[in-house]
Parts: structure tokens; C-alpha cells; sequence
């Protein structure tokens, strides 16, 4: 008799989201050392099948030891030494967030903002650039506080122009939409693996660039946080094996098997089909009277944001979803506080059956 | 059918050690959200059990997203400020690694060195903190990599006397013997779930006294690393519940289960438990006529180090073991690699029977 027993909940929220069952009986085996062979087989493969849904053939990719906040501090106490220009698109509370980290690690902090629900166009973006000349820029892929999807090619472009590495926070992109870190030109990314990935909390997926790593290796001083400190890592999780710290490893079996249900539906489909029940969602959701809180081709397709129409309450919907019908999911905060609703279609709920429950659940919710 | 497919080990080393079936079943429960009043309501029974097993009132108890390694990093980085002293007991790896962090944060650290096998005498300790008149003083309380309990009376009487914190590296100690915090005098702690609580890794208890967090919210400079910032983790998990990142939910269950499962035995129970296969072990090994490497009185009860035999190949014996009979144990590092074996006798394998069974092994690999 278990002492645990958490309500069954239809995750709609922007994330954790729902987990496939095999993902869960993948996670309850039988834990091994940190340094069993088979240890590091596993890692491997978590290592091949992020390549695939980042879209990259980085040698620096790996799943770090703990959530997507992890991973931020992670690339920003690696590659933004202290001193150094850091230039951050900020658009939403992720973007600030990524702010707050570079002053804490000592960077001169330089920003270009955009209201919480737009993103920077491909002529702002340059022209920021350009002009500031940082050492490391930052933008946010997909902003889980507003929803929008920023692209990240001229953010990309511009900033090797100048010598700058780039990194994207790809926390709630990964695994729900095409990333391309690669073609992008993206230098670092990280994320997380309770969104698009359909796996609990508890490990961050990281990639670095060669440049990167190069630029990394470079550093007179070493990163402050010895937790996170890649060059360590890398001995680790490397051929020399070198103990570092003991990984969760049973996040890691999760992380494997979500992987290889990604790779077994194709990593193509799986974001086909992201977008179709976006649609289907952004339809139902005009068709009844609402309006999304991004314009059209900027929106996130698994992370939707709708506006909370003039006399409605949000936090008594949120209630009603949860009480009457097990669904999550959140509101805004910060500047968007009580104005959108923030609604994920990930994983196994981005269907059309579990998009229709939905519609129908948040139409009854509202009125 | 399952991708991943580990084999089934018998953890006999110092960490990932057994898990019980019960808390394997409770990781794979379905994941809420981060703010679902049932994970609040959760975070608040695993609090009690570690007060519990901590052996502790502080009102700051709780479990950190990330291995034993960050619980290192946020006593460092929350208790050491850049520019202050900071004492250290050094006789092992984890001591090292508490002076590497102490190093990258900044602080001017000072060390008092012993060999790796032996403890600090309470002059030892007195004489050092007195001269030292440190900021912060660190100690390891279960050293890992050499088997020896350093009691900390002794150095928190002194520690106190000039008006230092104390941080006590619990990592291998809490669940497997006695810490008692508050009883001590020890102000910050911080351990793992994977060895004497019989969890898988992914999580760092922590606790830190009031004297502690006062000194804490009195810094000028706000903690480098905000992940491990414990004043933005006070504000989440206390009654505020302000949003500071997604803890790893299934850790949690995990937790919150193998906590229930020591509160169902007995601290105690389980601690007298761990101290009597400890003898049994010990007495077995020394009928075999090896050595222990720890004088009586030093020992670890549950991570035994006992030296390699003159003429025998530590890792030929370790290969064996985990060839023939799918046991894991460790072997030494450092300055006392090749030197010992590091054997585990935690949580569900710290039974009479599983210590014959190991005792008829290891003196078979060791032939």
C-alpha cells in the first residue's frame, strides 16, 4: 500500500505535462551505479536522441543534473564570464530571468525589450546587435510566459557577424517544434524534459557548439558553479569516465524511453502533429469568441495563449477545470497576470479526441 | 515492450544503493503540476521526514533539485560569502571538493589536513577553529571516500565560540546513522537521496538553522547561482508558493515514500539495524583476515572501507564480483586507489542474510 496517491490530472498546463506509460514503467527499473557500463550505453543514447530533436551533431550534448533552470544557469555561468557584454532579447519572464542570472554571474547586462507577447523583428535584432557588440547574446526559442516563438536566424546571424556565441532557451521548444539548432546557427541550447519531451521533471538537455566549447575552454577562469561546470562534465561523460557527480539515473531511463518513443513516431511527425491540433485548438478557441493573445506566426503550437475575455475570472476558470474536469492549466504572470490563459497540447494530449475534451471542458468552464 | 532493460545489480558500493520496490512504485504515480495543491501538500510530509532523519527543528528543511553535489553548492554559495574565511576538515575526496567550491565562490580558504582514513581529534578541531577564527566552518561528517565518521561536537562548540556557521557534509550519513543536527550544533546540512535513504538520486535534503538563514538574508550580494538560491526557495516552497522552477515531482514521490517507509521502521530501528550488519560485516571480513582500513571508533557503520590484500588486483576482484554475481562495490580514489574496497550495506540490504551473502562472494572473487 503505497503512501502516496496523487489525483489523476489532464496536464494542459505549459508544463509538467502528461507522460507516457512507458516513459513511468521505464523509470521504475532497477537503478545501476554511475559508473555501470550500462550507465554509460544509456547516456549515449539519451545523447544520440537529443542530437536528433535539437537538430545538431554537437559532441557537447548531454542531459544535465537538473530542471531547464539548470540548464540556464548552466549556459549562463559557462559562457558568459563575468565582465563580458551580455545582450538579451526580453520579451517575457523567461527572458528576464535570463537577465537576473548574467547580473548575478557579474556580466554587463544589455537588453532590448519588447511587450510580453510580441517578438523582435529580424531588423531590430540586427540592429541591436550590431550596435552593442555583446561577447554573448540570449534570446528566449519559445516564451512559455506569453507564447511566443521567436525565431532566432538573424538573431543568429548578426551575432557572429560580431564574435558573439549565441544561446536560445529551447525550455519549452524542444520536442513540440523544429528547433534547428544547426541550421539556425545556434551556438548553446538547453531545455527541459517535462514539455515536448513528455518526461518528468529533473533533467535539462544541453548542447554546445565546437566554437562554443572552444570559446569555453578559453576561460582564465573557471565557471563559479562546479555543479554545472561543463569542462567537468565532459570528463565524465566522456571516454575518460571520470567521476563528477552521481546522475539521476532514473530520470535518465525516463529520458531514454521518451526519446525513443519520439524517434519511434519520428521527430518530423511529432511536430506535424503538434501544429495540426494547434490549429485545431486556435479554431475552436476563435470559434468561441476568443482571441489569441499572439499574432498568427508567432505563436508556439503546443503552448497556446488566449486572452481572458472582459468579465470573466481567471482563476475561478482554472478552479472549474480543476475541480470538475482534473484539467490543468495556468495563467499569466507578471504584466499578463489575469489577462491570458496559458494552455499546452503536448505529447500524448495533442490529439484531436483530447483537444475536442477540451474545447468542450474550457467552453463550460467559462460561462 | 521497454526499451531500456538495466540489469539487475546487488548495490553493495556507496551509492546508488538498493531501492525498495515501494518507491520504485511511487516514482511512476502520474505527475501534477507545480503549483497542485497536492505537491505542496507532499513537499510538506517529505519536510517532516527529513526534520526527522536530519534530527532537526529547523523550519528551513527541504529537498534541493539536484544530486548531494548541488546540496554542496547551495551550503557553499548561500553560506560562504566571497571575500570571507572559510575553515575546512579535509581527510577525503568530498572535503577536497568543499574546498574546490569554497575556491570558485570566492572565499579565502583555510584547511586543517589529515590522512585519508583518519578523523580530526576534538583538540585538533578546537585548536584550528580558535586560531582560524573562521566565517564558516565544513566538515564531512560521513566521508565516502574513506570510510571515516568525523564527529562534530567538537567543532561546532568552537565554530560557535567565535561566531561561525557550521555546514556538515551528510551526504552518505543521513538514514543510514545518527546525525542530529540541532543536538550537535551543526547549522547547515545537506545529503542525498540515493545511499542511506534508499531512494534513487535526483534530489538533496537540506536544512539550514535559523542562525543560519539570518546570516543568509543579511548578505549584501545576492547568491551567484539562483538556482540554489535558498531565499527564492523559500518563497516557493513556503506559503507564498512563488514560482521559482519545476522540482523534479517524481523525485519527490520517491522520496516522500522511502521517508514513509523509514518512519514505518523507526530512525532508530534502522539505525541500530545499519550499526549491527556493520559488526557482522566486519567480523566476517576479519575472520577472512583482511584489514579494515578506519580504526574502531571512526567507522561509517554502513560504508565499510576495507584494505586490498597485499598481491591482489582490486579491479579484477570488482569485475568478478559484478560478473559472477551482479554485485557492485566500489573501489578507493586518490591517494587510496588500489588501495581499499569501498562496501555498502544500506536500506534494504542491510539484512544478516545479505551480508553472508556477501561475505561467501567477495571471498570468492577475492581468491
Amino acid at each position: 500500500m503505497l503512501t502516496i496517491d496523487p489525483p489523476k490530472r489532464f496536464l494542459f498546463g505549459p508544463g509538467p505535462t502528461q507522460v507516457e506509460p512507458r516513459v513511468y514503467a521505464a523509470m521504475s527499473q532497477p537503478v545501476v551505479g554511475y559508473l555501470d557500463p550500462y550507465f554509460f550505453e544509456l547516456a549515449d543514447h539519451v545523447k544520440k536522441g537529443l542530437q536528433t530533436v535539437f537538430g545538431t551533431a554537437n559532441e557537447m550534448t548531454l542531459a544535465l543534473s537538473g530542471t531547464g533552470s539548470a540548464g540556464m544557469e548552466a549556459a549562463v555561468s559557462n559562457f558568459v564570464p563575468a565582465g563580458s557584454k551580455f545582450a538579451v532579447f526580453v520579451g517575457g519572464y523567461f527572458a528576464e530571468r535570463l537577465c537576473e542570472m548574467g547580473h548575478r554571474h557579474g556580466a554587463n547586462v544589455v537588453r532590448l525589450d519588447k511587450p510580453w507577447g510580441e517578438a523582435a523583428t529580424d531588423e531590430e535584432a540586427r540592429a541591436f546587435i550590431l550596435k552593442e557588440r555583446p561577447a554573448t547574446v540570449a534570446y528566449v526559442h519559445a516564451e512559455t510566459s506569453t507564447g511566443v516563438l521567436q525565431g532566432g536566424r538573424a538573431i543568429c546571424e548578426a551575432a557572429h557577424e560580431v564574435g558573439a556565441l549565441v544561446i536560445a532557451d529551447c525550455v519549452t521548444s524542444l520536442g513540440g517544434v523544429k528547433i534547428g539548432v544547426d541550421e539556425t546557427g545556434i551556438d548553446i541550447a538547453y531545455s527541459c524534459t517535462q514539455k515536448g519531451l513528455s518526461c518528468p521533471p529533473g533533467l535539462s538537455p544541453f548542447t554546445a557548439s565546437a566554437r562554443a566549447v572552444e570559446r569555453m575552454q578559453a576561460r582564465k577562469q573557471p565557471n563559479t558553479v562546479w555543479y554545472l561546470d561543463l569542462a567537468l562534465l565532459n570528463d565524465y561523460y566522456g571516454p575518460a569516465h571520470r567521476y563528477h557527480h552521481t546522475a539521476p539515473i532514473s530520470n535518465f531511463y525516463a529520458l531514454r524511453e521518451g526519446l525513443a518513443l519520439i524517434a519511434e513516431e519520428g521527430v518530423g511527425t511529432r511536430w506535424a502533429r503538434h501544429l495540426a491540433n494547434h490549429t485545431l485548438l486556435v479554431d475552436g478557441l476563435e470559434g468561441m469568441g476568443l482571441t489569441m493573445h499572439v499574432a498568427p506566426g508567432f505563436r508556439i503550437p503546443h503552448l497556446n495563449t488566449v486572452c481572458v475575455p472582459e468579465g470573466v475570472e481567471d482563476l475561478a476558470v482554472r478552479k472549474r477545470l480543476l475541480t470538475d474536469y482534473g484539467i490543468e492549466i495556468a495563467g499569466g504572470f507578471g504584466p499578463l497576470a489575469g489577462k491570458i490563459f496559458r494552455i499546452g497540447l503536448m505529447g500524448p494530449l495533442s490529439t484531436p479526441d483530447h483537444t475536442k475534451f477540451f474545447l468542450d471542458a474550457f467552453g463550460k468552464a467559462l460561462r
